[in-house]
C-alpha cells in the first residue's frame, strides 16, 4: 500500500528556483533537442531519430527505407523528449509544442508493427533478430523509456494515441513473456518501473503481472544472457554476458544485498522494484530495496548526491571508493537515484528519502547543465584540475568543461524530464494528508481538494511559507542538516508531531505556514572509511554543497585549505553572478609554492579568505581549478 | 667523454646492508629462478626457458622439436638470470652455479642460427616472421638483455663463449640495420645501453655504430611501426602502432623534452642515450638526456623513486598526476631509472644523480621484494587498502600483498642483477678520483690501484667510514636530506672542497675519512602542483622512506594524522623485526569513527603514538592498510 501517491503532472504551477530550471528546460533544452532530433541543430552530431521512425514507417508499408541510424536505443531519445514536453505542457499550454509532439507521436504509431512491437533499429531491417539479444539491444529499455512518455503525454493532454500505442505494445509483451513463456529479462531495466506507470495509467493489470515478471525472473536464471547469445550470430557492443554484476543479474534481485555494477541500470531497477513493492504491499522486495538503500546512501554515495564512481562500466565500485578527481557520477544515475528515493517514500515516509532527493537534485542533477542549457556533463567530478582531468588515462572521462549535446544524448533528455517533472518529487499526497518533500515555490493542487501556495527563496533563503486553501495536514520534511528549525502557524509557533523527518501539521482553510531551516553554512566531514577524504572537509549550506573554483580564488584551489573553526560568511544574493547565486567566503590558508617535487621545509602558510560557489555552477567560467573537498588546515 | 668510469663486477666485496641484499639474492633469488628456468619450481606457472633454448637447437638441427612456450621475451628471463649469475660469481666463487650457467650458455649457443640469428620465439618456428614486427616481437629487446649477460658472465669469470655468441649476434644485426639498410627500431628500447656495454666489453666498433644508430633512428621517421603492421599479417598483442607516445616513437629522441609512454622502455631509452653521450662527447644527446631527466624528477617521480604512475600502459602520465593508492610505480622501472641516473653520473659528477639513484634503490627496488626473497612487486603503490587496493577497477593492479613469481617475470630477475651489481652503482672511478656514489659498506679495488673498505650501518646508522689503501681523490656525494654534514679526516674535522652535490677529498695511504650523514627523521612535503597530496606529509630518515601500517596501529591508519611539530622518535635497531630495522615514532592524532558517510559534526581526534617502518618493507605482514602520505593534523 502507498503511503504516499504521486500527484499529477499539472497539478503544479512552479515559481521560483524550479521555476527558473523549468523555463530554462522550457525555452532552451525541449526545442534544441527538438532540432537534434530532427537533425536540424548546428554543430551537433547527426541524430537521426525522427529519420528513424519515418524509415520504420516506409518499411512496414514495403517502401523503400533508408538504414537505421545512431545507438541501438536512439528510439528512447524521442522518448525522453515526449516525456518532458508532456510535462512541460502540463504546465504551460504551447500549441506548438503539442503540435511537433503530436507530429511525432503519429510517426512513432506509423512506425508500430501488426503485433504491437516498436522499435526502429529491428523495423527498418534486421526483423529476424527481434528479442534475440536482451542483453544488449534495449529493445525493452526503448519500449519503457516509450511508455514513460506514453504516461506523461497522457496525463498532461488527455491524448491517448501514444499510450494505445504503448498499451498494444506492452500486450506484445505480455504475450512473448508471460502467455508464450519467452525466456529473459531486461539487460537495461527500465520497463519495470515503465510498466508500473503504464499499469496506473491505462488501469491494465497485465502491465502490472509483466513489471512483477520482470523483476521476479531476474537473476533467477543467472545463465540466460549465456545461453541467449550461445544461440545468436550477432553483438552490439560485445558485452559479456557473465558480468552478472555489470548488468544486475548475478542472483534474484530479493537476495541482491550490495548496490552494484552500471549505476543508471541499478537504480533503474530498484526504483521499478520499489514501486512494485508499494503497489502490491511486497514486504520482502521492500526490504531488498532498503539494503541496497543502504547499500548506497551509506557506502556508495557522493556528497553530492552522485552514484556510480568508476568509469569502468559506468558503475559502483566496492564500499567507500568515492574518489573526487576520477569519480564517474553520471547525470543520469543521480536522477535514477532520485526516482529510487522518490518511490522509497511511496512506501515509508521518511524524510532520509527527500534529503537524498534533494542532495542529488540540487547538487549532481543540476550541476550537469551549464547555465545556458545548452552544454552538459554526463560526468561529474568533485575535484577537476586542467592538465590533469581529462587528460591523464585515469581522469580522460572527467571532462573541465561541458561539452554540447552528444550523439548518446541520454543525460540531457533525461535531465529535462526530470526538472519538468519535479513537483512530482517535491509533492505527494496520501487521503487526507498533503506531503512537501522539496521546498518548491509555486501552487499546488492536491486530488482531494486540498491547494498549496508555497513561497520561498530557498536554496538561498530558508524560510518557507505555506498557504493553504482546504483542510487536512501539512507533512513537511525536515532535512537532516538544518540545525534549528522553526515552524510557524499564522504567526505562532507550534510544536507538531515530527516522525521520521516529516512535520505533520493539521492545517485549516487559509492557514499560513512557516518553515524556517536552519541555513547556517556548514562544514561536512567524510567517514574515517573513505581513504581518498581522508582529513578533509566540504563546505555546505542548506542542501547545496558548495565548491572552490580557481575564478574565485586566483587561479589556485589545490594550494588552499580550510579552517572550519572560523565562520564562514554568506554574500548577498547576487543576481547577475552565474545566474543568480550566493558565495560564501571561508577562512583558511593558501601554502606558499615549494621548491622541488618533494622539499624539507614545511610549507609556509599565509591566512586568506577561500570563496566558494555552488558545487552545480562549477565550470560556468572555462577551465579552471575545482574542489569540493578540501585539506582542513 | 666520461666524468666517472664503471668498476669491474669483480672489485666490490659487499657487507653490511648491501651484502644481506646481495646474500638474500645468491641464496634465494638465483637458485629459485634457476629452477623456475627449468620448470622444476613449485607452484609456479610453467617458464619454458629452458626447453625452448633447447627445441631452437634442435630445430636448427633439423630434429623434432616441441612448440615455443611463454611470452615473446621469454628468452630474456635466461639473460638476467645469466647476469644476475656473473654478478654474483664476480663476488663469491660458486663452481655448482657457474656449472648451470655453462649448461645454459652451452643450449643458447647452440640455439644461435649460422647467420648469428639468435631467438628461439623465432627459431623453433615461424622463421620467416623474423624482422618483421619490431613493434613487439622484442627481437632487440632480447638480444640486448643476451648481450648485457655476456658482457656480465665475461667480465666476472673470463669466459668468452656467450660474449662471442653475442658479438656473431651484433654483427647479424649490423648487417642488417646498417649494411643492408633495412628500417626500423626496437618496440622496446634495452638494445641500446647493451651495445654500450658490448662495445667496452668486447671492444667492437659495430656495437657503438648500432647503438647509435638505433638512437638515431628512432622517432625519425615516427610512421615507420605503421609502414611495418601494414607489411605483416601477424600480431603479438595488436599494439597500435600510431601510439607514439607509448614506445617513444613520436620523434626523434634529441627533441623529446617529456619522459612519456611505457616507463620501462623510457628510461631504457634515456639510459643508453646518456651512456652513448658521455662515450662520445654528444653535447646535444646529453641535454635532451638532461631534459627528460628534469621531466622525471621535477615532475613525474614518486618520493620512493617510483616512476610511471597510471597502469594503462604502464606509463608516465602528466605532469603531477602523481596518486599514491593507484599509482603503478614498477619495480622494473624503478630499476631503469637507477641506470638512467647511473649514466647521467658519468656525463656529470652531480649528486642529484645518485640521490636519485639512492632514493629508487632503497625504496621502490627493495620495496619489490618480499623479505623472504620469493615473493614480489611489480606494481608499488604509496598507499594500500584492503578492501578497495586490488579490488576496486581502478586499484586492480595495486595488489596488498606481494604474489609469488609469474610467468611474465620481468621484476624479479631484474632485481636480482641490479642488487648483486649494486657496486656498480655505488662507487666509480676516473683518473686518480674515485666516487663513492651510495653508502656501500663491503671492500671495493679501483683499476688505479686505490683501495677503500667502507664501514657503516647505513640506512640506521649515518656515519660512514672510509679506509683508504693507496693515493688519490676520494669523491663523496653528500646527500640533499642530510641537514648537516660533518667530514673528518684522521680524526679532524676538514672543509673539503664540495662541488654539485660531492665532496672532494685528497687521500693519502692509510688515510681514515669519516663522512657524519644528519639521520634525524624529517618529514617531506609535496609540492602544491601534486593535487593528490594537498596537505600531506611523509616521514623520512636518511634515503629510507618510511611508511605508517596497519600492523603497527591497531589495524588502522586511514584515520590518523601526524603532526611534524613534534619530534619523532627513533627506536632501536631491532634485528629481529622485519629482518632487521628500525621503527620511527612520529606524534599525530586518532580521529574516532563518525557516523555515518558524512556528517556534520567534526570528527573527534585523540593524540596518539604513530609506528612507522621503512616503505621497502610493507606487506611482509600479510594484507592490511598501508600509507606513505600521510594528512597533517
Amino acid at each position: 500500500m502507498k503511503t504516499m501517491e504521486r500527484i499529477s503532472p499539472k497539478a503544479y504551477r512552479s515559481e521560483g528556483f524550479a521555476g527558473k530550471y523549468m523555463e530554462l528546460v522550457r525555452r532552451e533544452m525541449i526545442p534544441y533537442q527538438y532540432k537534434v532530433l530532427r537533425d536540424e541543430a548546428e554543430n551537433t552530431e547527426r541524430s537521426g531519430v525522427f529519420s528513424n521512425f519515418i524509415n520504420a514507417g516506409r518499411a512496414l508499408r514495403g517502401e523503400k527505407a533508408e538504414p537505421f541510424y545512431g545507438m541501438v536505443f536512439q528510439d528512447s531519445d524521442a522518448a525522453k523528449w515526449i516525456e518532458a514536453a508532456a510535462y512541460s505542457l502540463a504546465a504551460n499550454p504551447d500549441s506548438k509544442l503539442m503540435e511537433e509532439a503530436d507530429e511525432l507521436i503519429d510517426l512513432i504509431a506509423a512506425a508500430q508493427d501488426e503485433d504491437g512491437y516498436l522499435d526502429t533499429r529491428f523495423t527498418i531491417s534486421d526483423k529476424e533478430k527481434r528479442w534475440t539479444n536482451l542483453l544488449e539491444a534495449h529493445e525493452l529499455y526503448c519500449a519503457g523509456h516509450m511508455m514513460e512518455a506514453a504516461c506523461a503525454y497522457y496525463e498532461a493532454t488527455g491524448k491517448r494515441k501514444l499510450l494505445d500505442v504503448m498499451e498494444k505494445n506492452a500486450e506484445h509483451i505480455y504475450r512473448r513473456f508471460i502467455e508464450d513463456k519467452a525466456e529473459g529479462y531486461p539487460g537495461h531495466p527500465e520497463i519495470e518501473l515503465a510498466l508500473m506507470k503504464m499499469y496506473r495509467a491505462a488501469g491494465n493489470p497485465h502491465c502490472l503481472e509483466l513489471a512483477k515478471h520482470f523483476i521476479d525472473c531476474r537473476g533467477a536464471d543467472p545463465r540466460y544472457y549465456e545461453k541467449e547469445k550461445e544461440k545468436r550470430d550477432w553483438t552490439v557492443w560485445g558485452n559479456n554476458p557473465v558480468d552478472y554484476e555489470y548488468q544486475q543479474s548475478g542472483k534474484p534481485v530479493r537476495e541482491q544485498t550490495e548496490a552494484a555494477g552500471h549505476a543508471v541500470r541499478a537504480v533503474y531497477l530498484y526504483t521499478g522494484m520499489a514501486d512494485l513493492a508499494s503497489e502490491t504491499d511486497d514486504k520482502e522486495l521492500f526490504a531488498a530495496c532498503r539494503r541496497l538503500w543502504e547499500s548506497i546512501v551509506n557506502k556508495r554515495m557522493y556528497i553530492t548526491g552522485g552514484i556510480g564512481s568508476v568509469v569502468q562500466g559506468e558503475a559502483f565500485s566496492v564500499d567507500y571508493d568515492l574518489p573526487s578527481d576520477t569519480a564517474y557520477s553520471e547525470t543520469c544515475a543521480a536522477i535514477g537515484l532520485m526516482f529510487f528515493a522518490s518511490r522509497m517514500l511511496e512506501n515509508d515516509v521518511n524524510g532520509e528519502y527527500g534529503d537524498v532527493m534533494e542532495q542529488a537534485f540540487y547538487n549532481t542533477v543540476l550541476g550537469g547543465i551549464q547555465l545556458d542549457g545548452k552544454r552538459f556533463f554526463y560526468v561529474n567530478p568533485l575535484e577537476s584540475i586542467p592538465g590533469i582531468s581529462g587528460k591523464s588515462p585515469t581522469h580522460r572521462h572527467a571532462l573541465t568543461t561541458r561539452p554540447g549535446w552528444y550523439a548518446c544524448a541520454c543525460c540531457p533528455p533525461n535531465a529535462s524530464r526530470l526538472i519538468s517533472s519535479l513537483g512530482q518529487y517535491a509533492y505527494g499526497e496520501k487521503e487526507k494528508t498533503v506531503f512537501c518533500n522539496l521546498y518548491a515555490a509555486g501552487e499546488v493542487t492536491f486530488s482531494n481538494g486540498m491547494k498549496l501556495r508555497c513561497e520561498t527563496e530557498y536554496p538561498y533563503d530558508f524560510n518557507i511559507s505555506y498557504s493553504v486553501s482546504g483542510e487536512g495536514v501539512l507533512a513537511v520534511r525536515i532535512p537532516h542538516w538544518s540545525g534549528k528549525c522553526e515552524i510557524n502557524k499564522n504567526g505562532a509557533v507550534i510544536s507538531p508531531e515530527i516522525k521520521k523527518g516529516y512535520a505533520y501539521i493539521p492545517v485549516s482553510h487559509r492557514d499560513m505556514v512557516m518553515l524556517s531551516l536552519d541555513g547556517t553554512p556548514r562544514y561536512a566531514y567524510p567517514s574515517e572509511k573513505i581513504p581518498a577524504l581522508s582529513g578533509k572537509a566540504a563546505l555546505c549550506r542548506g542542501p547545496l554543497v558548495y565548491c572552490f573554483e580557481g575564478a574565485d580564488n586566483g587561479g589556485d584551489v589545490i594550494s588552499l585549505s580550510v579552517d572550519p573553526a572560523e565562520a564562514v560568511r554568506v554574500c548577498e544574493y547576487d543576481e547577475a553572478f552565474l545566474g543568480g547565486t550566493q558565495k560564501l567566503i571561508a577562512r583558511g590558508y593558501k601554502r606558499e609554492p615549494q621548491n622541488g617535487l618533494y622539499s624539507c621545509a614545511a610549507p609556509k602558510k599565509t591566512p586568506c579568505e577561500i570563496y566558494a560557489v555552488p558545487y552545480s555552477l562549477w565550470g560556468n567560467r572555462g577551465e579552471n581549478q575545482m574542489r569540493v573537498w578540501m585539506e582542513i588546515c
